[in-house]
Formats: C-alpha cells, sequence, structure tokens
C-alpha cells in the first residue's frame, strides 16, 4: 500500500459538492487514503494554468504523492484517460496537457508543441482502459468522480498501472504562453493574479539572477531592479511596484503591502517584457 | 469505532473559522476521526439547497458515513435537534427538513409537504438530549460547534444513538420547489448555479431519456434536445447553451465553454420549462 | 509522536496552492500528521484579525495542537520566527504579534503595545535558528512552506523547542484596536464581517450582560437590547438589525435572515457605541 498523500488539483471551485464527492469516492475505496487539496481554483479549463501549477508545486510533495488533477474541458469526448509514473509521482487525469509541466522537467520536448510528445525515459505512460473500477453508471461529464477518483485510489491500495491500463509511448502536449527571448529582452506574460494581487509570469527565475541590471515593463509601468523579498528596503515609494523572483520559480510582480492586479490594471495574459539594460 | 469518515455539510463558507473549529471539536474527542468537507457553501439557510446536495451526494459517501450537517435559520430556538440511521448512514443535524431529500430515498412521505413526516421504514431517528456530550457553555447560535460536532464525534467513536437521545417517530420534512407535471409538459426550477455557470434543475434525469423528443424553454430561450455531455458533436453554434443529464441526477443548462448563467442571466428560483414535442 | 493535530491559520486564502503546498511539506516530513484548515481568510496582512481569531478559536483545539499561523508582511526582513509553547498548544509563526491575543489569555501585559512583551509565565518562546530544517534553497517570500511547515512538522515527530531554536524572553506584542470604556459607555469597532454578514466587533462579551439595558449605536442606527438567539422572539420587524453575545465571544451586530453589513452599510473599522442607558 501506497503511504503517500493523494494530491487533487482542479478547476471545479469549493463551492460545489464535487471536490467533498470525489473524496467520499476515494474513502470509499481505500478508507486510509490521506487526501490532500492542492488547488481547485485552476482558472475554468484551462489547462495552461493547471499544468504550471502542478510543475511549480511538483517538487514539494512526498515521493509516491498520487496526483488526481482534473482540469478536462473534452470530458465526455474520445480524449483518453492517462495515468503516468514519474520517478517521483503518479499522475491521474485526462491526456489533455494538463501533465506536460511536470514532464517538461524530464524532457525538452513537452512544451514544444499541441501535438503527441513522447513519454521522457524514466516515465512511463498508461492509457486508463479497465472500465471494472470505474464506476457504474459511468457519466460523460463527470469523470473525476467515476474515473479518476478511483484510479487513484486504487493506486493507492497497492494496484499496478499496468493492471489499471495499457501502455502508451506518447501523451498530448500542451504549448503553454511561448516566450520570446532575444539578445537584450525577454517577451512573456502573466499567467495568474494570486491571493495578494501579485501578478505571476512565465518567466523562470532562472533566467534571471537577483543581481541582474534589468528593466521590467508591463503595460507602460518599468520597474527598474530585481528584489528578493517584499521588504528588502530598496522600496520607498508607497504604492511602487517591486519585480522579484518569486517562491514558485518565477517572476512575478508585486506592490509591497498593496494589490499589484488593482494597482496596474494587469491580469493575467498581459504582456511582461523584461529588458536588458546597458 | 466506526471508521468511516465524518462529512460536513454547511452554509458556513470557509471566509470564517466555524469550519475549522468544529474540527477541532471533533479531534479533540476523537484524535483518529477522518473529516471531509462536503460543501460549506449550501446557500446561506436554504434548506432546499443542503437537502439537495446531500442527497444527490449521499450514495457517494461510504457505508456508515457519519454526515453532520448544518443549515441553520432556527438556531437557538425550540427546534430539535436529530440523529438519523439510515441503512448506510447517520445523519446528525437540525431537525428542520434538512435531511428530508436523504429520506426522500426511502419514502414517498418526505417531500409532501413541510409538516411532520413518518420515520420511514429501515431507518431510525432520535432527539438529540444528552446534554453531557455538548460542550458547555452551550452557546445559542452556534450548535455546530457545541452539539453537532461533538454528537457526530461520539458517534465515530462508537456511541450508539440511543445512548446519545431518545428515539422519535417523525421529523420535520421539507417542500421543495415543487415540479408541475402534466402529459405534455414539466415544470421546474433552477436550484443553484455551480462554479462554472451551470444551471442545476430539480428536473430529475430519470423523468427524460437521452433520446427523449423534448424542448427545453427558460425565459425565452429555447434548447431543442438533451444531450450526454458538454462536448458531443451536437452543437455547432460557439455560446449556444445545451440541455444535459446532470452528473448529479438532474438536467443541467450548459454553455460549453462558457457560462451558462451569465449567457441567459438566469439563476436560482427562474423556471424552467420541458416541453414533450410532438 | 506528537497526535494532535496541526492547525493551519493564514491569509493566503484557498484559491492558490500555497496552502496544498504547505501540506505537501508537512507530509514529506511526517507522512501520519493530521492537518486542519482553521481559516485561510485572515484579511491579508492583517495580523490584528489573525490575532483574534486565533484567540477566540484556541480553547477549542485539541491539548498539544500545533499550530502553524502565518500572516507575515514582513517575510523577509530580519523579522525573527518563533515557536511558543503555551499550556495548550505549540505556536509557530512569525515575531510580530500574531500570537498576542492566545498570550493575552496568560499575562495582562500582552495586548499593551506593540513593543517587546514578557513571555507569560507558563509559556515558553523560542526564536527558530536550526536551519537544518528548513527546505533550501529558503525563499525569502514564503516561510510558511520553507520554514515553518518544516518547523511544525518536526515539532509533530516530537523534536522539542530547543532543538530547533534558542529561547527568548519577550516577542513583540500588537495593540489592536483599544476599546474606550467609560462609566457610561464602551467605545469599540467592527473586526471583520463573516459569510453571513454579521459584524463581529471588539467588545467582549464578558463586558455585558444578557439582560443589560444598554443601547447599542452604530452610525446612526441603534439597537436597544442585547438578544440571546438570531430567533428569541423579541424582534418582530423584519430587516431589524439585533445585537447579541456571539459564539466567538464578542458583540456580533446581525440581520436575523438577512446581512447586517449590507443593510446596515457597516464593515471592519466601522465604530460601534454601547450604552449603558439609565
Amino acid at each position: 500500500m501506497n503511504r503517500a498523500p493523494i494530491v487533487l488539483t482542479t478547476d471545479f471551485g469549493l463551492e460545489d459538492p464535487y471536490v467533498g464527492v470525489m473524496k467520499g469516492v476515494i474513502l470509499g475505496i481505500n478508507p486510509k487514503a490521506r487526501i490532500i487539496d492542492h488547488s481547485h481554483y485552476v482558472e475554468p479549463q484551462n489547462i495552461a494554468h493547471g499544468s504550471m501549477l502542478l510543475s511549480t508545486s511538483y517538487n514539494y510533495f512526498p515521493d509516491h504523492t498520487i496526483h488526481i488533477s482534473v482540469v478536462d474541458p473534452g470530458v465526455g469526448t474520445e480524449r483518453s484517460a492517462l495515468i503516468i509514473m514519474t520517478p517521483r509521482a503518479y499522475l491521474v487525469g485526462p491526456d489533455n496537457g494538463l501533465f506536460s509541466g511536470i514532464l517538461g522537467k524530464y524532457s525538452d520536448d513537452s512544451r514544444s508543441d499541441t501535438a503527441n510528445i513522447h513519454v521522457p525515459a524514466g516515465c512511463k505512460a498508461f492509457r486508463i482502459t479497465n472500465s471494472e473500477v470505474f464506476l457504474t453508471p459511468t457519466s460523460d461529464t463527470f469523470h473525476g468522480r467515476d474515473i479518476f477518483a478511483p484510479v487513484g485510489a486504487h493506486l493507492s491500495l497497492g494496484a499496478t498501472p499496468s493492471e489499471l491500463g495499457d501502455p502508451v509511448e506518447s501523451v498530448l502536449g500542451y504549448a503553454g504562453p511561448d516566450l520570446v527571448i532575444t539578445e537584450d529582452r525577454i517577451v512573456g506574460e502573466v499567467i495568474y493574479v494570486d491571493h495578494f494581487g501579485n501578478l505571476i509570469t512565465n518567466i523562470s527565475n532562472t533566467l534571471l539572477t537577483e543581481d541582474a541590471n534589468v528593466i521590467v515593463e508591463m503595460s507602460g509601468s518599468c520597474i527598474r531592479s530585481i528584489h528578493r523579498t517584499f521588504n528588502d528596503g530598496n522600496t520607498t515609494t508607497p504604492n511602487e511596484p517591486i519585480a522579484l523572483l518569486g517562491s514558485n520559480g518565477y517572476l512575478e510582480i508585486a506592490v509591497p503591502n498593496g494589490h499589484a492586479s488593482r494597482s496596474l490594471l494587469l491580469s493575467s495574459g498581459d504582456q511582461v517584457i523584461l529588458y536588458k539594460s546597458h
């Protein structure tokens, strides 16, 4: 039996009973399962957002974690359902690119386009086929409850992926918003706005360094340095935005003790340009 | 000891500490209790909504689940507090009709009116009287914390309902919005709008069939067929609403990849008419 | 090993993955930890609100509970990180006054001002110094994940505070909004608005009695008696506000079956005056 947690990531929100019912189904199969909510506020049907959250949080969950992830605009169509084994975790969910951010950690191939991508070396993928574990009747609109929850629960009881599905060599990739990287600039965008109003971009911290001599431009506003914290003494003007190396691995725009999204009138999809200044 | 989960359903929301405190009380009595949040966003003090969520989710929770359910506009008045044993579960909460949807699964009587209804055969009901298990002082405004949480926790430790209360023969029913069913039409209404904007009605899927030749009319808009999924290939116009057999057992109105409530300007309480076309 | 729960109180909200990631970190260290969400909707960076919620809920959690509490506007600055042992619980979080409400239960000193306060008799405080248990790299913006979660998890495994930090004699206090108490009146304010629209004030129930002959005045509206419940038969006018002895220990203003904040156009920070009438 796998004692690692089952981690739920969905776009279901917490207003409705959908998440609670999935937990009921899991505990009906494995009464000892430990279930954690990662996030249920992936932007509805936004696969890029789900993929980013999964890949940035991935390393903080224990080894052997079973991720049940449901952002599934194609539910009820012919899209496949997957179990993917990585060196650290099991991933259960629709075959629509939702796991491409995680797979990208094991391959350079995974964000290249939206077509099929090869399963990286060290990982294995299975198309879920064993309908004996599905709830019946199996709805066409709520596979989280009827397919993914029972599949994840059976994995937690020790079932092997090959008992639940058939191996596949490739899965669907997903092209998130591309970075444009040239000699003197990086053009990215805001992926989401967090609870504090901070703007989380798709510009990886690894493309920057703390002491980088850069200018960040967003819709006319400019920030002339990268900060280390929300309060590192470099900011003197109230409501002045700062750019910082975010804790999730990506550049963030924040207004210390304020709400950057409201102050700057920026939200997901808006462009962020980083100039390497001379 | 009962190893099934304790399932919480309330209208408390998650912004306040009310739900967390109930969990603290439960774990103070039974440190091994497994607690699941079903929903805390029942519309405030809307017993019909709570009753519907409980009855549609009921079968997805494990046998012997202990439901602590608190939608309780009459807290602090003379209304009774109940433990109901059904063939599958224990129900703990106020005697105000909140469990009438579940009881209706065992009887035709339970939704007939708002007066007392007989406890169905196979079920037993108890008026909670054993104040020794209540928290003291016992508030008049938060029985979820002071009465229902400790009662549920003691049930999970193996206490019997008869140790906690006195048997009763009848409980309060609750008349949800009635369906009007005639030869050529069914008139129902929207019960709630979910996180995706889907309109959940009170027209049971069992009154329909997938291939039914029907027209659904809502406030001037018409839908001419019942769909199986959000994406079954029958929809060609963007933003066109569809009707489908919802995963919770009731007819839903959805806009694929859109938000039906905002598109159609419909919300809970609005009328939905289903014509059997000829 | 400590079998009491780990209780999380933050201002992170539930929209983002921050809380889920903290749980992942905790379970990676102690796979058997039981984690409860107390509240994640402390008003962003509002230490007074966090302190009040912690102190009013404190007694409802089991003995030996490990509170990980993060309302941390100074994250990344030189502010200390604390473990406090009280007779009932372990408190883990920033040294910014967040625990002053709890410490005030053991001392008259703790709410006196925002300067350093002595650790009350019966309690012990430790400045967290053992960076071996921190996640590495340790971010400057998310100590909840990188410091407080692992420290709390190690406490739950049986580590002692002195293994994780150095004893200190004083911690930062925090002056919440003061009550002005004179012979004929008490002037307080609304601390927060709950999910039902009830206005929770900072006027302790212990300053009142149920049969007190008082007038409550808020922005021109007057209430002439203190009620025991939302529905105690004394209210006859729909939408008439009532004052009641709240279940969390403080005076609340409510509109039975309504939303006091919207009806009265009052919210946090607004003044509430209680006159002892003659």
